[in-house]
């Protein structure tokens, strides 16, 4: 998001606040920052705010652009910043001003009759903000102040303020679109996932179709790895925390993890693979000429986020993704990590998404120097070895500083859904400080012991976000290799059953996963749902197919597409299948 | 083990105690009872027993025997008896008296000089314990006093008792033959596994040979239970404690679970799946049109064991397993059964262990009716239905009181180790307790809600532990469609490596998983550590087979099979595989 949106953004947050004071004085004002994609702001108020009321809001927010407030910031001593907020029953407020440094003064706006504790930028006066739009349709969200279940709830509105009102439209009809393609709304329809209170948040089940999807693509992918010399290797999902200390997650990734076990002698789950797979190098010795091992695991990974943080099969606590770890020498390592891309390419391609991806080579942040294990000479040479490996690779990768792992420098593969968020959905990262500390070793054809490198990588992305960005990318409707269901068999009445079967049967023992639909509803019912249901290929039978050994064929991509050879249609369905032919619905 | 042999060994275990006294009096007695395959007795001493001073007791019993002491019983009353412990220093048996209630009698054995507190029976005098063995070759073990860790870690000696010297040499023999095939040895050495002191015990790591056999076990399941009509799921391996406090698993099997999280609002891990598949059909409205429905999901479980309890693949604290229900109505509940043992057999007998298994009929336990949900008729009902079931399948299945689930009688599938050892492999459940907890229904055609009924099932025992069985059964050599490697191509020497390559790579578009060992080693030496590593078929390339493009076949059933067209032996490795022939090793 360029900067001057950020302002805008914010300006339009202050804004909001104002009116909800203006309208609810009693509201006590928590935090009201500018988003990715527009701005929201927490209140503590007794109820949250419902429709009404914040069409109410709305109307004051459009009044006082109308007012033109000019907005001037000042700065307070620590004491009289204190003041102020103790004086205006701003508790959050007093909060915040307590965590920083006693000698310093506080910054505020004012607009109008309206201040706020705030660090700014902001526009010039409130009249620059133009079109804006409140999002919270139903009311008010939840949010807990600074995030925690532990503390209390908060109101939260959502907003957006664009230069121009053919802005806002256009920005609400795409999330509109998006609302409608929302995995989280259309995934459920589908019946690809559920959820449920009594399991937990972020602990999405996946449902038959689902489960379905994700082992397809989870076979192909292990398949593909084993054929590029991948080995697999299946390991615990906990250890004891000697492990993370070893590895050091339980320094720097700690908050993160979920802990069980006795206070003295804690176990923890997983986030993530690698000091298992390190584990499998270290029980046997190896040689150079063994070199490289490729290792990858479908591996179940837990990440203890934030309740407020979940969202369907995207934001989650649990995750299941193909992790793996090359160990190699340095004169490999080029090769390797051409290797790993050219497998994520591949992989992208197949899902049909290689043309919404971009690349970012995240690098450390040297400020922040203890959020990193290894020197400084050692990550300088590691960035600068990758950087000329993307440069090889012919890679326009956005330099990202501060967003390496905290053992080496990544290459991510970033996808933008459709609501137009970027996600990371692969990471593939060099490693020179692990081998050290697992002291995992080769023998060299010196006969000396050396230590390898490792890449960190995925070949695809975590698999319960792929299916996710798959429905959203396709609205629903999976390419035809990983489909639930690929074909759907509709008699139009009982009278075809026996050939219906029969069709049936023969596109099963062609190994296509197809359903049989006898249900003695009306066929125009049954075709309405199995298009509902994203079919690929609906086969419908009467008196004209049996009798010449056809169906009729109404594929997702064409429609009607009149009769066909039972035959003929099998094989085109093998064959597409069999080549991941990736065709746009109809 | 017949109760002829429990007395036996139980006075061997007094016989022990005595010896132990008579040279260490400063011992303290725990408990010595017999095992399904001979004894033990534990011991509270300063320091563990050495071998060689498990020699001298060895010795010190074969006296006591030769003294032939009559052994008698007598009674005290429960003061006395504490009395009797006090005097005599024996804590842990004064524990054990304060258990019992206060107004009985208390019963013990006599022997000589040697006195213990026993309820019986024993033989008449210790002249008749003929062949006497030790067997903690190492020294003594470890024993927690009670099996917790929190108590003392006591020194523990097994031993044997046989009638006949030959009894004892044969069982010798045995034992010797079984530990070579131990899982927990050989599973290491041909690298199928590895363990990690730091990871913790109970979770082993599948190295690359292990995950693949697996891997290969996994998929031919699932594809099978497709082929059922099972439908997949795939849930999450934690929940709140609501999810089971709902189930019943809090109340009856929390001791068992990992927790985590806060105090108050805790989540577990999962011990078992059902209550998740149980939350993915409530997603869904049901008709008993739809009905049975019949899940499966490749699923990961949890069991906090205590540490004293772990072995190798076997006793773990993760595991995978092929869990699922079926959702029936009560006239499919027979059909469904019968469904569900028929799978399970044609399991076993792809793994070619049909022959050693049996079956148990697990009833509940009248009198601890507090273990289980559900009242006494309901309970009563359904294993009466079991009964017929089990009837009508003609199975030969020994009852046992007491080791029904919770929530519903089992038909246990046992299989017989190498040990001699029984343990349960496979477990099939009825279940008419849960769905009402669950709140599950479906529709029935009179329009009204019903409650259907669960049977819980695996159709192959859990991954890790099949694993393991299959490593003792056939001595590592796994069935030719499990084994990891199928056929290692052998080049005599350098000059056959072109040849060697295309026959390799031949070998891996056939589907074949082949290696090419091209090292510069002796043939001779080569094809030694393919035998070691137990790889089904042995190719040897050298002038010969490169000129008339065949291989020299060494197979593992059958030895030396001479040369052989390429061709002919890819057909018949993928004929070999694809019906699952299992071959013994030669």
């Amino acid at each position: 998001m360029p900067e001057e949106m950020r302002t805008y953004w914010h300006t339009a947050s202050h804004i909001l606040a104002q009116a909800v004071k203006r309208l609810y004085p009693e509201c006590r004002l928590a935090i009201g920052p500018a988003t990715s994609e527009g701005f929201y702001y927490d209140f503590d108020r007794e109820k949250p705010f419902v429709k009404e009321e914040l069409d109410l809001i709305e109307a004051e927010m459009k009044r006082i652009t109308e007012e033109d407030l000019p907005i001037g910031r000042f700065a307070l001593p620590f004491a009289e910043a204190l003041k102020w907020a103790a004086d205006n029953g701003e508790q959050y407020k007093e909060e915040l001003i307590r965590e920083l440094p006693e000698g310093c003064e506080i910054s505020f706006y004012r607009q109008g009759e309206f201040t706020d504790l705030c660090a700014g930028p902001h526009l010039a006066s409130t009249g620059l903000v133009k079109a804006v739009k409140l999002l919270s349709e139903g009311g008010s969200s939840g949010a807990y102040w600074r995030g925690s279940e532990k503390n209390r709830m908060l109101s939260r509105i959502y907003g957006v303020a664009f230069h121009k009102p053919k802005e806002l439209a256009e920005y609400l009809e795409r999330r509109e679109e998006a609302r409608k393609r929302d995995h989280n709304k259309l995934g459920r329809e589908l019946k690809y996932f559920t959820t449920s209170d009594v399991i937990g948040q972020g602990l999405p089940l996946l449902m038959p179709k689902g489960a379905k999807a994700v082992q397809l693509l989870q076979r192909f992918v292990e398949d593909e790895e084993e054929r590029r010399g991948y080995v697999l290797t299946k390991t615990p999902l906990m250890a004891k925390s000697d492990l993370y200390k070893l590895s050091g997650h339980w320094d720097h990734y700690k908050d993160g993890m979920f802990i069980l076990g006795e206070e003295d002698d804690p176990y923890a789950l997983r986030p993530m693979t690698c000091p298992f797979q390190f584990t499998i190098y270290n029980a046997e010795q190896h040689s150079y000429k063994d070199l490289p091992v490729r290792y990858s695991e479908t591996s179940t990974l837990f990440r203890n986020e934030a309740s407020g943080e979940m969202h369907g099969l995207i934001r989650v606590r649990q995750f299941t993704i193909s992790e793996g770890h090359l160990v190699c020498t340095k004169d490999q390592l080029s090769e390797e990590f051409k290797g790993v891309a050219d497998l994520a390419v591949f992989m992208m391609d197949a899902l049909g998404i290689g043309g919404d991806i971009s690349y970012r080579f995240s690098k450390w942040d040297k400020d922040n120097r203890e959020k990193y294990i290894g020197d400084e000479e050692t990550w300088e040479e590691t960035q600068s070895i990758m950087r000329g490996i993307i440069d090889e690779l012919g890679l326009d990768a956005e330099e990202a500083d501060g967003e390496a792992a905290f053992y080496g420098p990544k290459l991510d593969i970033q996808f933008k859904n459709v609501y137009g968020k970027e996600d990371t959905i692969i990471t593939i990262q060099i490693d020179f400080a692990l081998a050290e500390r697992f002291g995992m070793t080769y023998t060299d054809a010196d006969g000396l012991k050396r230590r390898p490198i490792v890449i960190h990588r995925t070949s695809v992305g975590c698999y319960e976000r792929t299916l996710a960005l798959l429905i959203e990318k396709y609205n629903g409707a999976l390419p035809l290799w990983l489909a639930p269901v690929q074909a759907a068999v509709l008699p139009i009445s009982d009278r075809f059953g026996e050939y219906s079967e029969s069709v049936h049967r023969a596109l099963k023992n062609a190994g296509i996963r197809a359903e049989l639909d006898s249900r003695s509803e009306k066929i125009g019912y049954k075709i309405r749902e199995a298009r509902m249901d994203r079919i690929p290929y609906i086969l419908v039978i009467g008196e004209k197919e049996e009798a010449g050994l056809t169906v009729s064929v109404r594929s997702r991509h064409a429609g009607d597409e009149g009769e066909m050879k039972t035959l003929e249609i099998i094989n085109r369905i093998k064959d597409e299948t069999d080549r991941r032919v990736i065709l746009a619905s109809g």
